[in-house]
């Protein structure tokens, strides 16, 4: 058994050593363009700045370390050029000499990733703008920051890496500012969801234009890069970042055939097999089952492209292992905040058609009688029919991709919101509360679905057509509440139930739904039809600060 | 429809609030004989170490917010006296005014918590000696340590509550010795777990007496008490702490022939109904099921506290809403290190003759190219047969009650360790790895069930008559090895394959684990039958350090 395998990083690494753990016959060559196998690509935003301060840390794995520990031969600088699927060959270039040559193969493994998503713009290859993808890349970077002085960047693009890359050139006191094509930075967020990193990456010194798409660049006589926009803006700065996002690399598959899917990435069942039988794709080139939605997704996460990289190997050697799919679990942390999410959106699944429910809640990240419990922003979404957990969206500063990991690892099993009510988790003070915010988004939920409490979201009620209720303290009333509001603080609200229409739904608010849920329990227990807008004030705020329409003049 | 819950505190508190929330009608009376209603009894240590400064800080709610937000009336320095289960009354006596009266109920919910455990040893009653679990016990404990300038302590008992007040008490420059019958702290960790706990107290002063057993006090004239131990000891100190435990308050329920379990605690249905079906009982005071072994154990938690004080409600109201179980997940932070648990542990198995297997890992508490990765102490337990998960154990600086409240969520789904090895958890370089911890217990544990790579234990090997091979660096090696190992580093295994004997069963190891795993894939693949210890010298050592007596002597 030959196995050929294109591609070092993550998912080809994993499968080149999980083969060797399945056979000491079996001969596998591991072929690489870059200069190095293995390497931490997670880690490059903190090598640019210089938090992970040796290269040397982001190899996982030397060439040497393969060669001696698991009999694999690494061919670094070698291209593969072309696949003979016929033949059962692959045409690979040697970079550093130049030598082209064949190597048969009795099962090709394809890994060769994701590139950096270059749009054709004008100026789009003067020098000072940069992708960020390999080891090579994040030195050009830090050699151009130290050689330039570099003062101020733009990062076109705020996603994952745009985001990180942020926090890290802040570090050098470069002056920064993010392009984003769409209206919220971390697009597989929800847009109410992103509000508070846009205040907080602002309160960092950060400026934000969004819903701004980049037209072309213009290189200055001092070095300097002027980006242009669609909407007339001319940014000048010292350094651009490309954080666009990343592309399926499929040349060589394209090439030879193999399929090739809606998404752009290569095509494979749940072994990573591709349409040819003796060829396996995995990592950031294929395209994987949305674990929610059943789509065909291309998301580049390492843990994933590490087990498909097992799974490919498992398959080679006729064990029958399969891929789950993806969920989509990540995490970026953006100064202070983190932000973390599992499973699908809502904007996803609006556009696909599912029926769902969702909650928002703000709860602490400890019990609030320990010093220091910061809020964790947090949106759940479920099916409305028995309650299975769809996906999970946090944002705060402490213990955020820990209730994104439970919800995770219960997703998996297709577990539901009461699943989440029940979840027996570590509590003592410092780490959380006897109702941990799983418990409570779970309660929240599971107390809708039950009719107990159903609930409300900003962005679907008419403002114009219902009557709501504050039942917030006057105080906090007289400071700013929604438009025609009647306030009637919570403890109030036995005495005062006469007041209210019998006729009319009842949408109740408070701070962040808690009060609203007690007065909308009295409420229903009387005979009121009462609803609570899910996470009071607070969503009210993260929809208005992401400028929902609807939403934007009522207040008074 | 009339309820009386007596008790206060997380389940009672809970039950009252959520009966209200399903009627409006209903009278709720909720009595305790303290001075308080539901206090944060988790916190009370940390409020002796003024780590919480206000001791309001610790109320949860008062009379007055129970009044005015959900209309019920809280009686403080009431106690029941006794029940008429025949009339369904209470006797009730005003422990301010000696007044006694009657009060008849539909309902009756009893949560009176559990008492700590003072064992009738000669002197245990002197001035000096406390238990906290109630405010002003924690009140006293405080002005105890002000007037009497304390300088020394004992704590009897080395379990949760000990544990915490040590931390806590050496904020005050307090010289610490920790007294503990059994020969580990935290009991429901298995030995060699707490191993590291042992000598991270010790790294910070603390002085632990493990497997003594107090046999009384002796008070002085400088109002310092001397300790006495059952081999000898007399240790004397300014202060003394008791937290030998807790033991279910079931005196009412007895007097009126409530049944009672083995365990001692009031026994109930999944409703949370007593063996009277007018009258439920939820909190510390009741027995409930082990959610793993089917056992009825009193584990005094405030999670599920409050979710059966919700259970009962339901109940009494109609509804079906069942209680799970207690898993038993629990946390405790010690100085820097945080131990945290879920599920059933290895004591526990063994003695039920559970079939289990087990594996121990010591994986980074996020990737390891990133700055300051600090190992995590793991082991998991988990079914022979179908490779349920049964328990987790773990114990680091970070990132540990996070692993373990993932593994809880999978457990509450019946999951298994193939479902830990495909986890898609949050990953970016600070919160944790391509593989998680979590995915790393999943598939160590899954190679062993599929037999690609079984474990061996230190604790269940005989030493005699065993072939060791140590994959480590000669260099490891000489500094110190296991009694008669043949050292073959790994990168050196396949060249030196014929030395190895192959009618033998080899037992390989290395320094946590991972060389061995490669080494018995590649012994395996070339007809060896090789076992990986599990762990490696890390896991011999936390036993070793244990005391374990088959280990003790076989390193050169």
């Amino acid at each position: 058994m030959k196995i050929i395998i294109v591609g070092g990083v993550a998912g080809g690494a994993s499968c080149a050593a999980r083969a060797r753990r399945l056979s000491e016959e079996a001969e596998i060559i591991l072929i690489d363009r870059g200069p190095y196998v293995s390497f931490a690509n997670c880690g490059l935003p903190y090598y640019v700045g210089d938090v992970i301060h040796e290269e040397e840390n982001l190899l996982v794995a030397t060439p040497e370390l393969f060669k001696n520990r698991f009999n694999i031969e690494v061919r670094l600088e070698n291209e593969v050029a072309n696949i003979s699927r016929d033949k059962k060959t692959v045409e690979i270039k040697d970079l550093k000499t130049g030598r082209v040559y064949v190597e048969p193969y009795d099962a090709l493994v394809l890994s060769p990733g994701a590139s950096p998503i270059k749009p054709p713009l004008p100026g789009i290859e003067s020098e000072g703008i940069f992708v960020l993808r390999t080891i090579p890349d994040s030195r050009k970077i830090k050699q151009w920051i130290t050689e330039k002085k570099v003062k101020s960047a733009v990062i076109v693009g705020g996603g994952f890496i745009g985001l990180e890359m942020a926090e890290n050139l802040s570090l050098f006191g470069i002056q920064l500012s993010i392009i984003e094509m769409q209206t919220q930075v971390l697009p597989p967020f929800d847009p109410e969801m992103a509000s508070s990193l846009h205040s907080h990456l602002k309160s960092h010194g950060v400026s934000l234009c969004l819903g701004e798409a980049v037209t072309g660049f213009e290189k200055n006589q001092d070095s300097s890069i002027t980006v242009m926009t669609k909407g007339g803006l001319k940014m000048k700065s010292d350094l651009v970042i490309l954080s666009i996002g990343v592309r399926p690399e499929v040349k060589l598959a394209k090439e030879c055939a193999l399929e090739i899917g809606q998404r752009g990435g290569i095509r494979v069942n749940e072994h990573m097999q591709t349409s040819d039988a003796h060829i396996w794709a995995v990592g950031d080139a294929v395209e994987s089952r949305d674990f929610i939605t059943g789509e065909w997704i291309t998301v580049p996460l390492a843990g994933p492209a590490n087990r498909q990289g097992r799974v490919a190997a498992d398959s080679i050697f006729g064990r029958t292992t399969h891929f789950r799919g993806i969920q989509g679990t990540a995490v970026c942390k953006v100064f202070e905040l983190i932000a973390a999410l599992t499973g699908a959106n809502e904007k996803n699944l609006k556009r696909l058609n599912i029926p769902y429910q969702k909650v928002y809640l703000y709860p602490g990240h400890h019990a609030g009688y320990y010093p220091n419990a910061k809020p964790i922003d947090m949106k759940i979404l479920f099916s409305p029919k028995d309650g299975r957990i769809l996906g999970a969206q946090a944002v705060g500063e402490e213990g955020v991709e820990k209730r994104i990991d439970v919800i995770a690892a219960l997703i998996q099993k297709n577990g539901t919101v009461y699943d989440l009510e029940e979840a027996e988790l570590c509590y003592a003070p410092q780490f959380g509360a006897a109702k941990d915010p799983v418990n409570i988004a779970g309660m929240l939920a599971a107390n809708a679905l039950r009719n107990d409490a159903p609930l409300a979201h900003w962005d679907q009620i008419d403002f114009k057509n219902v009557f709501f209720l504050d039942v917030r303290s006057s105080e906090e009333y007289s400071a700013e509440h929604v438009e025609n509001a009647v306030n009637i603080p919570l403890d109030k609200i036995r005495e005062n139930i006469s007041a209210l229409p019998r006729e009319k739904e009842i949408y109740v608010y408070c701070g962040v739904g808690q009060r609203g849920y007690y007065a909308v329990r009295a409420l229903r227990c009387n005979g009121f039809n009462a609803f609570n807008l899910s996470g009071g004030m607070k969503s009210y705020k993260a929809f208005t600060n992401q400028g929902l329409p609807t939403v934007k003049k009522v207040m008074q």
